[in-house]
């Protein structure tokens, strides 16, 4: 028999992986909900042309594809290149991300829905991507949008909710850098070339990899010439406090328009009237943010100084997604959480409570079949105090019954004994202490 | 532009569906947890050679398979015939069930694992069935299994458990039906044709849809002699209490060592004398669940009477589950809830709670940018009580914001006006109740 595996970049989560895992879902859960978000679930599978050309020419290749039934013979013998046959196969594919399905929903519902529609979503999603470290072809995704509504209230709430949640996860230190598309936009009017606009930004969100130099060149490859390389740079080196960025801004792109409209929202968002935050959120102006849906404000979660981890979540207002399905005018706002690295930066900040790897607290023991159904009226009696209790079936030699809870971290053992009737035994493992008890004296006690 | 739809046999989850979903699950993780169960999660994908051969050439051909990457063409060339093609293309697919890929996990981590090993499963698995009316080709299982022991006593916790959940979720009079797969086998040499238990217990199973005729004429067709025929039917026809039907089957099968054991199995399990049960387990001679790795006790739940619906849940034991990947000797026994049936049956009848289905509790509006810092700073105040708040983000007319509020079910409405300062009107809509209060008065405020 070949040696067992699981498709390479997919994960078995076993049960402390799960635990910690939940108590982050939970949290963010927890959250979402708080602020009114409602849960929505949508299939892991989509129509493969809801999903095709949303994602650019390299994730239309990265989207797994899943075989149709029926004649597929016939039809592969109908296919020029690999790209034609997975498409002539594969009516199916597993969705890409939370955005799309969303988007694809909110038209499908589009008569039946109360705008603003604020839901979340926590499911997982697949991608080809060559497996590596922290980089998975399943993962899960954590989102939540507000579509329908223009005003800028929900950029403030969306930022609270990243400022409570990470909060709650006990994760000082960590910061929210925040830019807007329009002032972006407005810095491609300033350099003269709108038309390149997307390779500025995509060339200045490199600065923390590949440093000045390396924007440059790269702008330089990206056609643009010396002088409005200049402008850019001198840009993005705009610096001082929110506010003192905020006054440069409104100065540089005095002339534009768009420009102009983003540093007003941007000014907003942050003037602190509305929230207040434990870590105040940050301009950014190298943020840009790959996807290019993004209209208005754009943020990315960076995680605490001294962890080495790219950003944590990000997020974004969008004008029109909906309309890529047909359904224009729908603007819509949104931020996700991304749980694998967040889990990892809690680990390695050992930041995860003891309640979130806790699972049985009690164990009993028994030494045989006559005095089972005594033993098992007292594991039901623990549980229905809602404590979570085994009763270790086998009747085995009793070194192998402490081996058992030892591996499993169990802090309480409790036990009868062949020659002591109406006794109950209890050790507090951890706490090296030792208790016997009279049957009636177990419902009061404190495990 | 097509119209949108999603893959025929999936669903989306609207909030009001999720949420009541989300009640069901909780319940029964809540259970597992409360009995000692740990959480397991496994890809989505496993490697097709994992699944192939494990549900029965039907099977085979329903489990969904995902399209690799690289040269497929080449590869499709080579096909000659629908099946070799799709193994040719995909060398992963969906899981099926949660049964096989957690053999698959206890072999792969056989090493670690302590046993016993008891788990719970709680994902979303795919089939390629014909959709149909509650018949999805995504649904959830939800499965709870240990493995590593023999003792009966968790076919009992495992019928336990069942008590528990349904119980807990207000479905009273559902009924446990149990058998054991030893009988089964006894009766077939009581006939006298252990070559054809399968046949037989696949024909009885049948009962209680093709009645008795229907059943003799089955087991004509798959090759029972008149005479054997008659033997099997004077079988399934024992009647009687739990008791006598065990009396009985112990006279019919004194000849048959396996099956007087699975007597005995039967016997421990319902003598009552370690666990009590809300609805007691009755036995079921006709019961013989399709899957063939089971070897003891079997399990199905019905449904209360007046809900026409199949099983809303079933299990049993296998002693040699992980023998298909090599490591034999490991016997496990499990239980598995059927979440969409359950949900079907709580909706009809009308046993969802109230709980279970309401969000946003308290929705505040604000009449302009002026008194919004205010507005906002009383949302964050009562949302810090853990109460589900929305503040309703557009500044327009008031009917639009009671029109929003009304068709969301949301029950309180808080707001200030303009010419009243320092003061909060709160309306209670479902009891027609109305509040004016002062800013100081909010912290306490019954919500």
């Amino acid at each position: 028999m070949a040696k067992l595996s699981i498709p390479a970049g997919t994960r078995d989560f076993g049960p402390e992986v799960v635990r910690k895992r939940n108590y982050i879902l939970a949290t963010i859960r927890k959250t979402f909900e708080l602020y009114g978000f409602q849960p929505l679930e949508t299939p892991a599978m989509e129509n493969t042309s809801t999903l095709l050309g949303k994602y650019g020419e390299e994730g239309d290749r990265l989207i797994f594809k899943v075989l149709d039934n029926g004649d597929i013979l016939g039809r592969a013998q109908q296919a020029k290149d690999n790209r034609e046959l997975s498409l002539l196969l594969c009516e199916k594919s597993l969705k890409y991300d939370l955005t799309i399905p969303f988007a694809r929903y909110v038209v499908m519902n589009h008569g039946k829905l109360v705008l603003p529609f604020k839901r979340y979503q926590i499911q997982p999603v697949w991608r080809g991507d060559k497996p590596q470290r922290g980089r998975y072809r399943e993962f899960y995704q954590c989102d939540a949008d507000v579509v329908g509504s223009n005003s800028l209230v929900n950029e403030v709430e969306l930022l609270k909710i990243y400022d409570t949640v990470l909060t709650d996860l006990g994760m000082k230190g960590y910061q929210l850098k925040i830019n807007n598309r329009k002032v972006l936009a407005g810095l491609a009017e300033l350099v003269g070339r709108t038309d390149l606009m997307i390779d500025i930004t995509i060339a200045i969100d490199k600065l923390d990899k590949i440093g000045d130099n390396g924007v440059r060149e790269e702008l330089a490859q990206r056609g643009l010439q010396p002088a409005e390389i200049d402008t850019v740079m001198d840009f993005i080196a705009v610096q001082g406090s929110n506010e003192e960025k905020l006054e440069r801004l409104s100065a540089l792109l005095a002339n534009s328009e768009t420009g102009l409209k983003g540093v007003e929202e941007l000014r907003y968002v942050l003037n602190g009237k509305l929230a207040t935050f434990n870590s105040e959120p940050l301009i950014d102006l190298t943020l840009a943010r790959g996807l290019n849906y993004y209209t208005g404000m754009i943020v990315e979660v960076k995680a605490p100084p001294g962890v080495n981890m790219g950003s944590i979540g990000g997020g974004g207002r969008y004008d029109d997604l909906t309309g890529l399905f047909g359904l224009p005018g729908i603007s819509g706002v949104g931020v996700s959480f991304g749980v694998d690295r967040i889990y990892d930066v809690l680990e390695e900040l050992q930041l995860f409570p003891a309640a979130a790897q806790q699972s049985t607290q009690v164990i009993f023991f028994h030494p045989g079949e006559a005095r089972l159904p005594e033993v098992f009226k007292y594991v039901t009696q623990v549980r229905e105090r809602g404590i979570v209790t085994e009763l270790f079936t086998e009747d085995i030699k009793q070194d192998k019954q402490y081996k058992y809870a030892e591996k499993r971290g169990i802090p309480f053992i409790a036990y009868v004994e062949d020659n002591a009737p109406d006794t109950i035994f209890i050790k507090n493992i951890p706490l090296k202490q030792r208790f016997t008890i009279k049957p009636e004296e177990l419902a009061d006690f404190a495990f």
